[in-house]
């Protein structure tokens, strides 16, 4: 049965490396007879120059039709002054999740063995971490109303955004988080701010009652400043982390940091019936954009993800995986996970090094 | 002319560790003729524990009538599970910030030499880390109404906090920061999430304003996500960083961290007076109250910014802050910051050497 896949190249360096997941893809297609079909649309900054809107119709359409989406990056300096906030790269992508209801984001901080070195943090503080951190896409803070800025008395202008969750949504993503520690380490550690937030109060009674289904996961809760400082003094203890669509926002890009080579990290935004959008964690590097130098891994283990959750493709992903750690052992780095001894090579060379080793 | 302190040793280790800031306290009023007076109130859990609340009126009115704070750590497991969200030690820590208009906080990031090893970072990520954040701390989703949690059709819970600031607001802890730059290394980074959230589409705005009247101060600003990202990559690139008060929490804390020893960091929080608040960054670690293994140089290094900031009498404060890096050098160390060669001292020990010191 023929499924599609939409392409989203998006900002920055979104277009190159998704160019070498695409190279990656169609290969295993063929090895693997997927009989997988693909198409291609515009989102974020590239929408707003050519359509005026950073989520087109067509591209929502398309994204609705598609088995699974595999996206690039969005935004960049040329559309962040836009004195009107619905005409943002960003609304693009906030658009797709929530328009597609993919309120399940998994985000894996892994350290490659071959890329320890690159972490700031001390080797025995880092060696063999493996987190993954489950975080809510398509509420909280991100989507809640109301939200704006208005006049308070004497023209003072005051801005509000609100922060809201349901226990339909808390348990939503409970679920995902705990059915993910299940099949991992059996620890799951709950981030809130439950002494000063209401909100989070709720959160942490749902993910009280849902741990009664889950005897053989061991639940914990963490307040969301001690977890940022946690994660920086011992990231090691963490095996699942959940967390609301903010915290998971900041706590994701710290813990995918502590790696030293977020360029390899690839991520997953789920529906309830495993439909997902896939990207890299890494943000459209507008600096380096044009240059052959992006790392096209994350991107690459993105497609890997999209086979193996969405697509029913598990062996073509396992594959692909293998290659990119043997691309590695190969001593190939692109110029973020570049250092001594290694050899530096182009967006695309890491592309043409995956397609060998596959 | 008399000055009173009002000392609120609070729980946990928070009474051990304002005993000896406040041996030191008494020896500089003595050596610098200070004309200091203490009186002591109970907040948090201790003040539930006397009077059923935490923030009892007897010891507002005494925070309102000192001439500076200086607050121990509130809060342990025992009140946690209070179902009354009201009656929780930290609704005490938050009721006097917010009642005594105390929005500027600081927080220091240093990594002090003799400790250097201490970082789980690498000594050249690290070393010379000298980062002050300042975050507002009587507004944003702290204080935010409406919040709560309420039924929404079909029973269905639903918890809400508002995340708010007025321009007047964000104004006042901007000149707190630019004048913070101004007096240190004149860069200034703003973190936000404008991206995303129309209340800091305003806090932007309004620090873009504000940088007019600061030439000499370099404005930057970043994402909350980036900014966690950027502090575990390369945390030396900051100098002030200024934040509202649900990221500064988190923030801060984060860049604590980086030091390895937050037993030795301290904070004020300010009115617009230049009344305040000290209290040491960390928290109130019930698992080690009452064994003197508790770090009492943040709260005596607190106690050393409550006399530069509200007493005064920043010669006392250097004197102390020369001793602590003193008894440092004399290779002391309580638990916490303890490494190979040193010598493990008590939290009364460490108490004596300092007062030797002076
Ligand atoms: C681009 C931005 C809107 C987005 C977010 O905040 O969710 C990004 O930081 C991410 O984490 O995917
Ligand atoms: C105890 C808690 C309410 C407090 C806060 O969140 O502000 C603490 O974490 C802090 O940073 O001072």
């Amino acid at each position: 049965m023929a499924k599609n896949v939409l392409i989203l190249p998006g900002d920055g360096i979104g277009p190159e490396i998704v160019a070498q997941a695409k190279r990656v893809l169609t290969l295993v297609n063929d090895q693997f007879s997927l009989d997988l079909t693909f198409n291609e649309a515009l989102v974020g900054g590239a929408a707003i120059d050519n359509d005026g809107v950073p989520l087109p119709e067509a591209t929502l359409e398309a994204a609705k039709a598609a088995d699974a989406i595999l996206l690039g990056a969005v935004g960049g300096p040329k559309w962040d002054t836009n004195p009107d906030f619905q005409i943002r790269p960003e609304k693009g992508l906030l658009g797709i999740r929530s328009n597609l209801g993919l309120f399940g984001n998994l985000r894996p901080a892994i350290l490659y063995p071959q890329l320890a070195h690159a972490s700031t943090l001390k080797p025995e503080v880092v060696s063999g971490l493996d987190i993954l951190i489950v975080r809510e896409l398509t509420g909280g803070i991100y989507f809640g109303q109301p939200r704006g800025v208005r006049e308070k008395e004497c023209g003072i202008r005051e801005g509000y955004n609100t922060y809201v969750y349901d226990e339909n949504e808390i348990r939503r993503i409970g679920r995902v988080a705990f059915e993910a520690a299940r099949a991992r380490n059996k620890k799951l550690c709950s981030v809130d701010k439950a002494n000063v937030l209401e909100v989070t109060v709720l959160w942490r009674e749902i993910m009280e009652e849902l741990a009664k289904d889950y005897p053989d996961v061991e639940l914990s809760h963490m307040y969301v400043d001690n977890a940022a400082m946690q994660l920086v003094r011992a990231p090691k203890q963490f095996d699942v982390m959940v967390t609301g669509n903010m915290f998971g926002d900041i706590l994701s890009d710290a813990a995918a940091m502590l790696t030293g080579s977020i360029g390899m990290l690839p991520s997953a935004s789920l529906d309830v019936d495993g439909k997902g959008m896939y990207e890299p964690c890494h943000g459209s590097a507008p600096d380096i954009a044009g240059q052959g130098k992006a790392n096209p891994l994350a991107t690459i283990l993105s497609a890997a993800m999209m086979l193996r959750y969405s697509l029913d493709a598990g062996e073509a992903a396992d594959k692909i995986e293998a290659a990119v750690s043997q691309v590695l052992d190969q001593n190939l780095r692109t110029a973020d996970i570049m250092s001594e001894g290694m050899q530096e090579v182009s967006t695309s060379e890491m592309g043409d090094a995956v397609v060998a080793a596959l």
